[in-house]
Order: C-alpha cells, then sequence, then structure tokens
C-alpha cells in the first residue's frame, strides 16, 4: 500500500505517519521511485503500537524508541521480559534526594519486595514525596494498603505474559502503558461506589 | 513577598508563575504601584497546587481550572465531595463509540458498582478499547482482577477524606491525581516482585 492507505488503515493523518517515518520509529517502506514506496501490513502494525505507547501511554519519544528496541528483542525468560521491559519504560528522570528515596527503599525492603535494581524506585520516591508536599498525609500504612492494590494488578500482568519470548515484551510493554489508565478510569468508578455504599460510609474519616 | 519570592519560595521560574497569574490560576496580588505588587503564604500554596496539578497530575489548564473551582467550593457531604471532585477532573473528551461504550456499562452492571452519572465510564471505554486494540486480550475476567486492585485503592482514597468541609474536595482533587503515578510506580515494583517470587514463577501464562 501506499502512504496514504497507511495512514487510513491507521487513523492517523499522513503528517503523523512521516512524522514517525522521518523519527525512526517505522522503518521505511520498499522503494518504487524517488518519491514513492511501498508499504505492508507490519508497517499497519508498527504505526498503531507507535500511537497507542505516545497517545495512550503519553511516552516521549525517547521512551518509545527504548521500547520499540526492546519489544524487537525476544527474552528467554519471565524475568528477562520483565527487566528489558522495564529498563525500556523507565524514563531517565534526574534522581531525587537522599531522604525521600532512603524512605522508599526502607518501605520496599519492610514490605518484602524483591525489587534489586529496579529503576521505578526513584519514581515511587518523587510521587511520594509530590504527595507528601501537597500534606495528603500518605503515611507507610495508607501507602501499604495502596501496595497491597498494586501487586493484585501487578499478578494480572505477570499471569497474562504469553509463553512466545517475541511476543512476551511486546505484551508486558503494552499492558503496562495501556492498562494504566484502565486502572485510573476504575479507581474513578470505585471511588464513587465506595463512597456510595455502606463501606464508604461506614468508614469514618481519620 | 514580591514576585522573586515566591517564584524562590515554590521553587519555579519567575516566568511561569507570572504565567499561572495571567491565566488566572493563581489571584492577583495587593498592589504596590503600577508594576510592582505583594503577595503572602495563600499565594505560596495556591502556586504549589497548580504546579502540582499540572506537572505531577499532567492535568490540561482547562482541567486546572476546573479542579480549583471545585477546591473553592465547599461541599457538606462525602458524596458530594467526590461528585464535585470528579467532575473536575473529567476531561471533556469526545464519546467513544457504541459498543465500547455499552461493554463497560454492562462489565460495571455485572459488577454492581453504584456508578451512575460517573463521568468517567467514557475514559474507561476508551482504555479498554485501546488495549483491545493494541491486542492484549483484556477480557471482562482480567478487568475484573484489576477492579478488586482499584476498589482497594478507592476505599484508601475514600477513608482519608478530611471531616473538614472545605479542606475535602481539595484532598480528593489532590489525591486522585497525586496518587496515580505512586500506583503506576507501585504497579511496575510489584510486577519485578511477582516476576521473582513464587507467586509468578508458579502460575503458567495462559
Amino acid at each position: 500500500m501506499r502512504m496514504s492507505a497507511l495512514a487510513e488503515a491507521t487513523g492517523l493523518p499522513v503528517a503523523t505517519v512521516k512524522f514517525y517515518l522521518r523519527e525512526g520509529l517505522v522503518p521505511p517502506g520498499r522503494a518504487l521511485s524517488r518519491t514513492q514506496a511501498e508499504y505492508d501490513d507490519a508497517h499497519v502494525e508498527r504505526v498503531r503500537l507507535v500511537r497507542a505507547l505516545t497517545e495512550v501511554g503519553g511516552l516521549s519519544l525517547a521512551a518509545v524508541r527504548r521500547a520499540l528496541d526492546a519489544i524487537d528483542r525476544p527474552e528467554p525468560t519471565r524475568v528477562g521480559v520483565m527487566g528489558t521491559a522495564q529498563e525500556a519504560l523507565a524514563e531517565g528522570e534526574p534522581e531525587v534526594g537522599g531522604a525521600a528515596y532512603e524512605r522508599a527503599e526502607r518501605f520496599l525492603a519492610d514490605r518484602g519486595w524483591c525489587i534489586e535494581g529496579n529503576p521505578f524506585v526513584g519514581q515511587l520516591a518523587r510521587a511520594w514525596a509530590a504527595c507528601e508536599e501537597a500534606g495528603l498525609g500518605l503515611d507507610e500504612a495508607r501507602l501499604g494498603r495502596y501496595a497491597d492494590a498494586a501487586e493484585i494488578a501487578a499478578a494480572v500482568d505477570v499471569g497474562s505474559v504469553p509463553d512466545d519470548p517475541q511476543g512476551a515484551v511486546r505484551q508486558v510493554v503494552l499492558g503496562t502503558v495501556l492498562v494504566d489508565p484502565v486502572l485510573a478510569a476504575l479507581r474513578r468508578l470505585a471511588q464513587q461506589h465506595v463512597a456510595l455504599t455502606a463501606r464508604g460510609a461506614g468508614r469514618r474519616p481519620r
């Protein structure tokens, strides 16, 4: 198919598809002439993938590039799949101050989570510090209940990694990024349900 | 304090604080002369709030404006607090196609959640449809386990709403927005923990 058909098949403007090609996020088509190229179903799939990572997942271009590299690299073990996907998704953000980072590390150690070398300890420290700065009163006990919720979600994530090593990294990268907005929507819906039902009404604010 | 001190107290460039003032997100200071104004602690607090909503929460300017309006309006009941906060946080995004929306409504009805008039049904439908389009195989059973996780998180949210009606909407708006990145980080950390421990290894991929 030509560029216009590729754009139509993926529901994107031609300019966006050209941008993906120029940035090397989508491989070039087979050249038909100096100005025309032929694209196939693999291009459609790759454009959709880039779109999902950027538009739904909100990933930066650098993160999309790392995610695509990881997806193209098969990993034989489940732990390898998780590590590769997580490294790809971790933004290279500046480290947070020592105290916030150490508090996050201590929380995770007390919980007994195996998270050695995990790039998201810094993200947790930053996000937790932002809550504290805003006066939300998010102490270790409340964070522990959020961790209970996260563990249930993670068990679903890990349980749905396919056997096929080629598809596994893709599944974890996409699942991690695309399920975030699903969980965010479910949490907001559940807030209303909990507030309206006995479970929420019976619990007095602390 | 002057503009420069306000910027320093909030850790933001003067240009950003001026932008917040120009956009009406922060009320004007007390005019000292035609070009100078005096700011106080309430301005520091408001600038920090806007910063948290935009930088950590990733809210659009329109959503920040709605959130600030909601925060300034005291709500006497817990259900009122939740509804006001949720309306403020719901982006006025275009509605999704009928089938995806109906599937989400059916899922929520089967679960027995009280979500009448909740603006996040559309967000759930969109996010779920994006997962399906990406071939993640997110069926009702898996979504149900994510909903279990969301319900635990929501119970923590609702349980920590303060009695003070003035502060309650602020707590829910900020808590909803700022805890999203905390939950995202915890989920990624838990993925590694679950994959490395017996709980993950013992469960074969389906």
